[in-house]
């Protein structure tokens, strides 16, 4: 189907978000009205401009509380109209909104609302318009939409038809199966948007909360089958009122939009995509650093042997276990210190996998290697890490460890055996696109959000994951956009015996992250212990946790760069993170300055 | 009465937290659980480093779903208790908070709730601690105030008592009346919170937008009267939870909070400080510069002269009408361009406003002058402009204006009669905090806030002004802290012929900011003109608003480092500011770079 934006839902000056919109692959736009009437543009170059970039104007929006008022009103409002008209031609959009009423003076009268809005129609006729009616859920009489399209069908008018709005829908709870009772040519448009669900008043909702579909909690694919099967042969036009879209950057914001219908046509049956692969592993982290010393210091410490060098690159890699690090030194390092660049994702189906991201808009990247170096498919997720699709040592597909040769090296230490988790703090605008594009791109569910409290302000933590928790992603995003520069990120390793690594750590040089008395005191409040094992505990600032299904435990190292590892025990079925103990850490890492 | 502060109320570590708090003036404080834990201190360090600070513990949180539990969950609760009790004697605090449960096994039974509560206050009697039992608005069974002190009553104990919090109370719409049948004596402990009125989930109220007494929609004086009515003699006690605070620095939270505090007890008849002394009009406003050759061609195309200079500092005296602006380019310059780095408000009784606002903790600023000129009161607002309380040529008292020597000038135009408001944008973290200091402080109450889109994010903006409007500030943050950097400021000057006066400063060189013609075609289909208005407005730039009581029209200036001028024409009641067209306003400013 066609897909549509409406300009309110991105940031920046008119052409800035058309620009956005063709360049994210958007068919068509809906114009705000304040972004035409703070344009310096005419309609006729925004009209130029738009087929210049190969959209179309879908939707104008520029007239409010017009039916069911006294007469003396509604002529006011044909003379406006007529102006919009006017201007609508000069701009080439041929759809006009209307949205039910919330005037003060406006009267529970559908016959009067139907007379008119027939009125209108006449009038919009006349210039080449079609008009479509919308109930908003806060309508002074007309909030649901099959009461529109009641007070539509009354009027009967050729160019008279309804607007359907997902929010203003799903948002009071209607059953859209009665979209299906709506002749589809009478359905002239339809405004998609999701939301959080949220017990809060609807009119603020809908003003600052509304986000793309898959982010937030409504059915979209389900509406959308309902107007599909009514016949409707519109576009998809996103409408989102979002304060944080509104300060976001307009190109990756349309991209993250367009992806969302992408999926929502997938989901609602209306479009094939390549098959999701889901990824089965972490075959490796890439640190890049500018010094190398300070990270082989710490993995050394872990326990890792740097077993093999790259034939073309300044890169080593660091093991233990099917635990896998690369070290890179090259021109990719930044000048910010050391941080975690791309993530090797086992994939059954690497060619597939990136496939379906790119069908998906991930961004491609360039194959930079030297001839012989094995051809590595790799996309970049929304913060910017790399993500590599990848196999390992699998017979039937290039390896690419065949990029490395091996060096002379001790055997690495058997205290860790895997990457637990990786724990990547996302730039304040995208956190939502991240979890959505885990989800669809690399076919990894997101669980709930959680709240972390920082001495500094919340932190959101929300964790992605395939489903048997061999690849798990934490995402977080920290308290406000003046953080970003400090995103840490982090790598959790999987021990069998925690107390064993962390001594072993220690005893190579390790320092691992304090944690205060007063937490382990706390502990000892909630838990009972054997003997001496809170003591050791404490001795070592491993942490603790207990759920229904299992225990955790954890320490971390201290920090390098942006870069810091855990080292986790789980036992039994325990699934989570820690989260409880995460103001702690944050606490401690506060206290302290990272090296390297 | 006493004042304290929850630490949760404030950002930072814990001993930052105690720091900035005892600074502001507070006398105790809550100690919230998470705090301690993640402190280095051990308890005993934490009591020393209270006492040093004069700051009481007066309350420790450190337990949930105590009561109306199974007995076997109890037996825990106990044990964990005699920790908490333990580490209570170790800190030095003697009252524990316990609120109504939410465990999903508490059941419906009040005698039970009493019983369990009699067995906690009993140990806690063995420690020489008070419990202080409290209604949680979202609590499984215990909702509200009047059933906690029903269940504190029938469980009689000497150790046990109620802890009541405004927020739980007043968002349930409870009537506050009844706390005046609770025996003060059994009110252990009172915990005040304010909250912008919201119809959202109860629990995501609380825990995110609580805000300081007086900056939210609760009648906190009217609530503390009835608890001080029935006798209670503890300390008023902030418990804030919000996300704005959580990150905004310590220390002006901190100041902020207790200047909310003060307030409170003046509303409710505790307290007396300095009267309110209301300011009359603008006396000047006050420019640094690093260059003044932009702002004087700015000045003198709006038709102001350079009519006096100050005789021992860098600065001139520019005046047309009433409106004075002074140009200083002295050390107090800046380098970050052109700025407005103080008021002179016009006071009756400049040395009483002093009083008063150094009674409210506004910093009182050094007074910086030569032996022979005119000691002047000043103080600075939350966002660092420095406030002058002025007379000028009134013969009872010194006027700032005796500091000035005439220098020969041309007489100024009479296009510009006065100030008609000051738009100062506000540290992202200080918008609530600077609306109450204008209304506590300066005695100019607040209206209420509108958002205004702008290309790169929503901005709230607050007008405050006296009853006669002879000085209005509107107020304004911008969409998240990055924007603190380019805070805008503008001067906005009345004239009684915006045409005239466009003409005038557009005749004398100045360039007026140019907005869309899309803007006035709209105002073509809004409103009726008589024959060429409309395009004089067109050809000048000149914005336009109407509403029952009158019409607006105002034009804008260039900008020169962060400040531009406005000119505003007022014909009858109107007393809006033009909100409507800021979002034409801002899109067009962004379109341009300033000058100077």
């Amino acid at each position: 189907m066609r897909t549509a934006i409406a300009t309110v839902s991105l940031s920046g000056s008119l052409t800035e978000k058309l620009t956005a919109a063709a360049r994210a692959g958007f068919d068509g736009v809906e114009i705000f009205e304040n972004d035409l009437l703070a344009s310096p543009l005419s309609p006729e170059e925004i009209r130029a401009r738009c087929a210049d970039l190969g959209l179309t104007i879908d939707l104008y929006q520029p007239m409010r509380d017009i039916e069911a008022v006294p007469a003396d009103e509604f002529e006011r409002n044909l003379r406006r109209a007529r102006h919009k008209f006017e201007l609508m031609r000069r701009l080439g959009a041929d759809t006009v909104l209307v949205c039910s009423s919330v005037h003060p003076l406006a009267e529970d009268d559908d016959a009067l609302a139907a007379a008119q809005l027939h009125g209108l129609a006449d009038l919009a006729q006349d210039f080449g318009i079609r008009v479509a009616y919308e109930a908003l859920a806060w309508g002074r009489h007309v909030s649901t939409y099959d009461h529109a399209w009641r007070i539509v069908e009354a009027a009967d008018h050729p160019a008279l038809g309804t607007c359907l709005d997902s929010f203003h829908i799903l948002a009071r709870g209607s059953d859209p199966k009665g979209i299906e009772d709506i002749p589809g040519e009478k359905i002239f448009f339809l405004q998609l948007a999701d939301a959080p669900l949220m017990a809060m008043d609807v009119l603020q909702w809908s003003r600052h909360y509304r986000c793309f579909p898959g982010q937030g909690g409504f059915d979209l694919a389900g509406l959308v089958r309902h107007v599909r099967a009514a016949g409707y042969q519109g576009p998809l036009s996103l409408e989102v009122f979002n304060d944080v879209f509104r300060q976001a950057e307009a190109g990756p914001t349309a991209v993250d939009a367009h992806r969302s219908l992408l999926m929502l046509q997938e989901a609602a049956g209306l479009a094939a995509l390549p098959e999701p692969v889901v990824p089965t592993g972490v075959a490796f982290t890439e640190l890049v650093t500018p010094d190398a010393e300070p990270v082989a210091a710490l993995l050394g410490a872990l326990g890792f042997a740097r077993t093999a060098r790259h034939r073309s690159k300044p890169v080593d890699l660091w093991r233990q276990g099917e635990a896998r690090v690369l070290v890179n030194t090259g021109p990719a390092a930044r000048r910010d210190g050391t941080q975690l660049a791309a993530i090797g994702l086992e994939s059954p189906d690497p060619a597939g996998a990136a496939r379906r991201a790119e069908a998906l808009l991930a961004p491609v990247l360039p194959r930079r290697r030297a001839p012989q170096d094995v051809a590595l498919d790799a996309v970049a997720a929304p913060d910017g890490t790399e993500l590599f699709f990848c196999a390992t040592d699998r017979p039937e597909l290039p390896s690419w460890t065949d990029d490395f040769r091996p060096v002379p090296h001790a055997e690495p230490a058997r205290h860790l055996q895997r990457v637990d988790h990786l724990a990547l703090t996302q730039p304040w605008h995208q956190f939502d696109e991240a979890a959505l594009f885990h989800r669809t791109v690399l076919g990894l569910p997101a669980r709930e959000s959680v709240d972390v409290a920082d001495p500094y302000g919340l932190f959101r933590s929300r964790p992605v994951s395939n489903a048997d928790g061999s690849v798990r992603i934490a995402l977080s995003v920290g308290p406000a956009p003046t953080d970003d520069a400090a995103r840490a990120q982090h790598i959790a390793l999987t021990t069998d015996d925690v107390v064993a690594a962390a001594r072993a750590f220690r005893a190579a040089g390790g320092r691992l992250l304090a944690v205060p008395a007063n937490y382990h005191d706390d502990l000892a409040a909630r838990f009972e212990f054997a003997d001496g094992e809170l003591e050791t505990y404490r001795e070592l600032g491993i942490l603790y946790d207990r759920d229904a299904d299992g225990v955790f435990r954890h320490c971390y190292t201290e920090t390098v760069g942006r870069v810091f590892f855990e080292i986790v025990q789980r036992d039994g079925g325990y699934r989570g993170y820690g989260a409880q103990n995460a103001p702690v850490r944050l606490a401690a890492q506060h206290g302290r300055r990272p090296v390297g």
